[in-house]
C-alpha cells in the first residue's frame, strides 16, 4: 500500500547511496553512478531494481565476489565491435562503458556490437538502452543471470530470468523502451512481494519440488515460469548463448545466485548493440515515421477494458513524471535495511525519515 | 491426417515448383532458389510455408504487384552496413542476397548489419539464419508484414504476426534455429486450419468484431493474439520498427495483405544482422561451449509430461530427416492448386500424383 510507505526525493535518496557505496570502498564516481541508476529504477517505478537492492550488493562487496575498484578494460576487436573486461566490478559500470563503447563504434560504422565479460547483475536493463536513447541511438541490450527459468521441458531452473531490453529513440512523441524479464513476471517482482509476504496470482512460477504455487517466497527458492510458454524459453536460450557463450562469460546455468551464492564472482555476461537511426534516411525522416508510428498505433479502436494505447516505455515515464513531484514511495522494511547499512558504515541517517515514519 | 496425404518426393516438388515459377516469367536460377525454400519449409515440417503458398504468389505476379525479375540492388552505407532495395521481387531473392550481404560485411567487420526495403513476404524465416549458420555465422532475421496482431489495448490488427529469427551454429550437437511468430500460433497454422476447415483452441485469436474465435476461418479474417499478452505485442512492435521504419519499407500497418489486397506492392522490410562467432574467443572454443551448453540443457531434469529437452530447431530437424526418407505429405487440396498452376501455364503435370491418387 502507497499509503504505508514514506515518500522520498529522489536527489535525497540518491544521496544516501552515493554515501553508502562510496562507504563500502567504491570510487565517488563509480557510487554516484550506480546511486543514480538504483533510483532512477525507483523513479520509474521499478522498485524491484531500486534502492532496495543496496544490501544485497554491499554484501557481495563484503564478501569479496563483487570487486568495489574495478579496473574496466575495453578490447577493440574490429571497427564496430569491442569487448569489455568488467574486472568483476558492479555490473553497471561495466554496462555503462560499454554501451558507450558501442554508441561511439556505430558512430563510425553504423552498428556496434560489443561484447562484456566477467560482469555481475547490471540492474535495471532499460538504464543501457536509454543511455543510447540519449545519444540519439537505437540499441539492444542483453545479459544472462543465475538460472531462475527452466529451459522447455525441464523442472528446474537452467536459464535467467533476465531481461531484454530494446531502446528506439521517437521523434517528437514517445520514444520506444522496451525491458522485459523472460518470465511471465519479473523475478524482481516475486523477490519483492516475498519481503512483504504477499502472495503471487497461480501460472508465474513453480516451487522447488516442480509444483506450482501462490506462495512468492517458495516461487523466489523455485522456478519462474518462462512468458509464452516454448517461445520464452526459446528467447531466454538465446540471450544466454549471445551474452553469455559468445562473450567468454558464465553460460549454461554457471552464473551464481546474488542472494545465495558468495562462492565466487558471478562472471555475468552482457551484449549491446548501437545502430544509428539514419543510416538508411536522414534523421528527420526517421523521427517523423517513429512519430507517424505512434500516431497510428495510438490510433488503433480500443479493446476492453483499455483507456488509451501505450507504448513500451510510456508507462514506466508516467511512473516518473508522477514520482518527479510525490517522491520515491519506500516501506518501511526498505527503510531499515538501508538505515542498518548507513549506520554500519557510520554514516549519517538522513533525518527526513525521522520526520516521516516511526522507525 | 497423414494418411489422407500423398507423399512426395522433396526433388520431384522442387522441380515442380520451379518450372511454374520460371513459367510465370522468373529467372530460370531465381524459380530454383524459391522452389529450393519452399520445400525446404515442407520439410521442416512448417507446412504453412510450404508449396501451398504457391497459387498466392503467382497471383501476386499475376496482378503485378510482384515483380518477376527484379534488379535487387545493394548499397554500401558502411564498411558494417549495407541497404538492399527488393524492387519488389519475391522476397525469397532480396532476403538471401541481404543475409550474403551481412555475412560478408561481418567477415572484414565482425558483425554486418543490412536492411532491406521495397520487398515482399520472404518465407520460412528459418532459411536465412539457416543459411548464415551453413556460413559459420551468428545471425538475427527480422521482418515485417501485414497487419494480424492488434497493439496491446487494440482491438483490431495493426502488427504483424512475422516471426523473429535467430541462428547460432553449434559445435558437434545440435545448432540453435529460432523461428517464432509473434502469435501464440503462427499466422499460417491458422491458414492451414481454415483451409482444412479445421478448428483451433480459443485463446489463439479473435474474429473481425473483436470476439474470441475457434473457427479458423473467422481467425484467419480477425486477429490473432500476440504471444505473451504485452510482452508478445512490445516484440511485435521492436520488429516493425527495426524491419520497417528504420529502413524505409511500408510499416505501421501500411504493408498489405498476401492474400486480399492486390492494390500495391508490399514494400516489406527486413532487418538482418550477422555475427561472427569467434570475436571473442578462437573458433574452436566456442563450439566447444556451444556443445557444452546444449550437454547441460539435455540434462536439466525432466518436467511432466516431457521425454527429452529439445533446443530450438532440433523438432524441425527430426521432421526434416523423417520427410527425407518418407517425403512431403501433401493434402488433395494443395495438390489441385498446384495442379491447376501447372496445367494453366500449359506445363505437364507429374504422373506419380496419378498413380498416388484418384485426382
Amino acid at each position: 500500500m502507497e499509503s504505508d510507505k514514506v515518500f522520498v526525493a529522489p536527489d535525497t535518496l540518491k544521496d544516501l547511496a552515493s554515501q553508502v557505496f562510496e562507504g563500502i570502498g567504491l570510487r565517488r564516481e563509480d557510487a554516484m553512478i550506480i546511486a543514480r541508476d538504483l533510483v532512477a529504477a525507483n523513479i520509474r517505478g521499478l522498485d524491484s531494481h531500486g534502492v532496495s537492492r543496496i544490501p544485497m550488493y554491499l554484501e557481495r562487496i563484503r564478501r569479496g565476489v563483487v570487486n568495489p575498484q574495478p579496473n574496466i578494460t575495453i578490447k577493440k576487436i574490429t571497427a564496430a565491435v569491442s569487448l569489455v573486461d568488467g574486472d568483476n566490478g558492479m555490473g553497471f559500470l561495466a554496462g555503462h562503458r560499454a554501451m558507450d563503447e558501442a554508441i561511439r563504434l556505430a558512430k563510425e560504422s553504423g552498428i556496434g556490437l560489443v561484447g562484456v565479460h566477467r560482469s555481475t547483475h547490471y540492474g535495471m536493463a532499460a538504464l543501457y538502452v536509454q543511455q543510447a536513447i540519449q545519444a540519439g541511438y537505437i540499441s539492444l541490450a542483453l545479459t544472462n543471470s543465475s538460472p531462475a527459468v527452466p529451459v522447455w521441458g525441464g523442472r528446474s531452473t537452467f536459464l535467467g530470468a533476465s531481461p531484454l531490453a530494446a531502446g528506439v529513440p521517437g521523434g517528437e512523441k514517445s520514444d520506444y523502451v522496451l525491458d522485459m524479464a523472460m518470465t511471465v513476471i519479473a523475478r524482481g517482482k516475486i523477490r519483492l512481494a516475498a519481503t512483504h509476504g504477499e502472495p503471487i496470482p497461480l501460472g508465474l512460477a513453480l516451487d522447488a519440488e516442480g509444483v506450482p504455487t501462490t506462495d512468492a517466497k517458495k516461487a523466489f527458492e523455485g522456478v519462474c515460469l518462462p512468458f509464452g510458454g516454448a517461445k520464452g524459453s526459446a528467447l531466454a536460450m538465446l540471450m544466454d548463448l549471445l551474452a553469455g557463450v559468445l562473450t567468454g562469460a558464465n553460460y549454461g546455468g554457471e552464473v551464481k545466485s546474488l542472494y545465495f551464492d558468495h562462492s565466487e564472482p558471478q562472471n555475468v555476461g552482457h551484449l549491446f548493440f548501437a545502430i544509428r537511426p539514419d543510416l538508411f534516411m536522414p534523421m528527420e525522416e526517421f523521427s517523423h515515421r517513429m512519430d507517424t508510428f505512434v500516431e497510428r498505433a495510438k490510433a488503433v479502436p480500443l479493446a476492453q477494458g483499455f483507456d488509451e494505447i501505450l507504448i513500451p516505455g510510456e508507462p514506466e515515464e508516467r511512473t516518473e513524471q508522477q514520482r518527479r513531484v510525490t517522491g520515491i514511495p519506500l516501506t518501511e522494511e526498505v527503510i531499515r535495511g538501508l538505515q542498518a547499512e548507513v549506520e554500519s558504515l557510520g554514516l549519517a541517517f538522513p533525518d527526513f525519515y525521522k520526520l516521516n515514519t516511526n522507525l
